[in-house]
């Protein structure tokens, strides 16, 4: 087992650099690009780095060189023998081949595309642009460096000792945590913390507890190479930036209003079982569901993001019953925001009525909270999100007002389009 | 860094024996042997373990094949070149060569004498028997190796992630408080925890958190071997068993009661300045102090090991001041069951009026109180001690009557010519 803090206290970023690997990412930017390979190859996008937390000042944390190098490092990848023999034969959701030799053949020639970097004032702008299956892979490490060399810049200070008293004292907050959790009957949960953890090995230890405490319960990680190394399932679905990407492409406002099911009909045809999950809150959840077409009603289950995520599962509830399903065969995968109260309170909530999953993130990789002074090290809202298709802006608007993005005058024209009315703000943290 | 648990999990007792080296003892054990050989070689003496915890039922707990294992492994132990290179060259107590060439010579040769181990009942009976100076050497190993067997019955039943929970809250528990006793202005504190240590590697550690934690408030450690790696200073002076065997050893009533003035006598040859320290309750401190001869008050100091040690100090002040020292210039010794409360409320009552410092040992060590179930790894007061020398029985009185040992008529006597009267009951935990 890896002694965590003594290699911080050691680290040379050459021997445990930030991203290790182009398959140190989430398994569903792999199959989402898969997607894009196939049916928008051709799309060309902007992605930028924008930092939630405008109160913590990455730009006067980091140092722009170092920056630089973990970033370049990530262009110096490419995808080794071992990997891409992973991702040709392993099965993934019951499915070998998965990944189509073409696609297969485009990745391991990949490397990823330049970046821009500027500071301004106390913020990096960080944005990538060029064909959209290539810049998406940025997302994932983009996040992972930012977050980890903020954190970096304060474990830097601090003595061999004081850091091993750090990390035991998070591995005994999260140890306490997965004591909890092994209550809850029939719990089925899974990290989704790859994009904002603390650091790779951290992640990994968290995994490696989850596999001790949790056994069965602990059903996979979405991070593809703590997957590969430790012989989990990998997991994830789809993510936002289909919808964004797609409607920004949309010619006109009736096309706009199709553009989100037009992804879904693309990744139906791709996709089947438990990776029919619906996300249905990029323009906001009811008026998705309202005006969704029956098929969709009959895929598997639904992934809730933002909002009030009981409200978000009650309202997926009624809309199968609308249409005719019984919402016990259906599955509703939680990913917003989770800590173990909230999982517990879901949990009781929920389970027996529908099958319930949790994809839990930040506050499983990343829960240094309270562990030094001045919280430095509690992780913080950062996203790598598209910002234009083809040199259109992309516009989202999610159930949660404090997580829209996109130019004002689209954000009114979406809200119409949607049919999105009053939304209630909820404090992101995470 | 040494990852503990990892190695707790995976160990191997080859590779990690409990007892790596024939230092890896007390440094008041080396001195007093020097004193023994240079005075009382001849001594026939045997000593034997005892239990004052029977609530541990030792036997249950720990494999007779395993002990055995583990005490023949220190019988095979022989001094090593880098080790008595450093006897005969380190500078201890401001002294060079402290271990006369003679008396290394003897030493380098060693090898420990038999030992002998039955069961009874639910105990161990392990005796050693031959001259002084080489079974005196047993004490320190055989105390480890129960207490660390014992320890490992206990962890042998743990998980990986659990035993890196365990030691992430061992290690939280003792880094709180460092960061009390960071707090006291010149306090002066040492690692006197080797015998009842949870184990080596974890002494390691405490002593190396103590190093970065106290600075220069920590002072050395008692144990050779993390002294002679650590670059630490080796401390202690002398214990107990000096006293026992001389007194053991006198004819009639009147050498009885001279016996522990010639102990000191023969330590007042060979030792100057910090080595010049009292150890008074053998057999009464009150009586030792009212009989001592003048000389003893132009001692540096007094060790406290048993009774109430406020009550210890004050009794020292008053016979410092009572022979027309200034207890400013005395030294005080702290050394029986601290953990930091006491020492804290040691530390204010008498800092400035002596020099105070603290001994701190099994608290240090092996504080994994609470830490699992049924608090099976709470240490436990395990003594080994002279029994016999020369045929005749030891007695040990001390400041507190649960401490006693010795046959009933022998106490009565000793009782009576070292006047001592009752004496207050305390509870003995480590």
């Amino acid at each position: 087992m890896v002694d965590i803090a003594t290699r911080v206290h050691n680290h040379k970023w050459k021997i445990d650099p930030i991203v290790r690997s182009l398959i140190d990412t989430d398994f569903y930017k792999l199959l989402m690009c898969q997607s894009v390979f196939r049916n928008r190859a051709d799309t060309q996008v902007t992605f930028s780095l924008i930092n939630r937390s405008t109160h913590v000042p990455l730009a006067k944390m980091i140092d722009e060189g170092e920056l630089r190098e973990q970033l370049d490092h990530v262009r110096s990848l490419s995808l080794s023998r071992g990997e891409s023999t992973w991702m040709r034969g392993n099965m993934f959701y019951g499915k070998r081949q998965m990944f189509r030799p073409d696609f297969m053949e485009w990745f391991e020639a990949l490397r990823l595309p330049p970046y821009h970097l500027e500071r301004r004032g106390d913020q990096y702008e960080l944005t990538f642009e060029g064909s959209w299956p290539e810049v998406m892979l940025w997302e994932i490490p983009a996040l992972s460096i930012l977050m980890e060399l903020r954190g970096r810049a304060v474990l830097d200070t601090m003595g061999k000792f004081e850091l091993q008293i750090l990390y035991a004292r998070a591995m005994t907050k999260l140890w306490e945590k997965i004591e909890r959790l092994r209550g809850l009957e029939d719990l089925r949960i899974s990290d989704f913390g790859t994009r904002r953890r603390h650091s790779f090995l951290w992640q990994d230890w968290c995994v490696q507890a989850m596999i001790e405490g949790l056994g069965d319960k602990f059903v996979g990680t979405s991070n593809c190479l703590i997957a590969m190394r430790d012989d989990l399932e990998a997991v994830g679905t789809n993510a936002h930036e289909l919808p964004m990407v797609y409607s920004a492409l949309a010619e006109d406002d009736a096309a706009l209003a199709r553009a989100p099911y037009d992804v879904l009909a693309d990744w139906h045809e791709e996709h089947s079982g438990n990776l029919r999950i619906i996300l249905p809150d990029t323009y906001g959840t009811a008026g998705f569901l309202r005006n969704a077409p029956d098929w969709l009603a009959g895929w598997t289950g639904i992934r809730i993001d933002s909002g009030d995520p009981a409200t978000g599962a009650e309202t997926a509830i009624n809309w199968w019953k609308s249409r005719g399903e019984d919402p016990r065969d259906k599955l509703v995968i939680f990913s917003d925001g989770l800590d173990v109260a909230k999982i517990e309170e879901l949990h009781q909530q929920f389970a027996g009525r529908i099958k319930v999953s949790f994809g839990w993130g930040t506050l499983l990789t990343n829960d240094f909270r309270g562990l030094v002074p001045g919280d430095a090290l509690a992780p913080f809202s950062l996203v790598c999100k598209a910002q234009s298709a083809n040199g259109r802006p992309t516009v989202k608007l999610s159930d949660n007002p404090e997580k829209a993005m996109g130019p004002a005058s689209e954000i009114a024209r979406y809200k119409r389009v949607f049919e999105v009315g009053e939304q209630d703000r909820m404090a992101v943290e995470v």
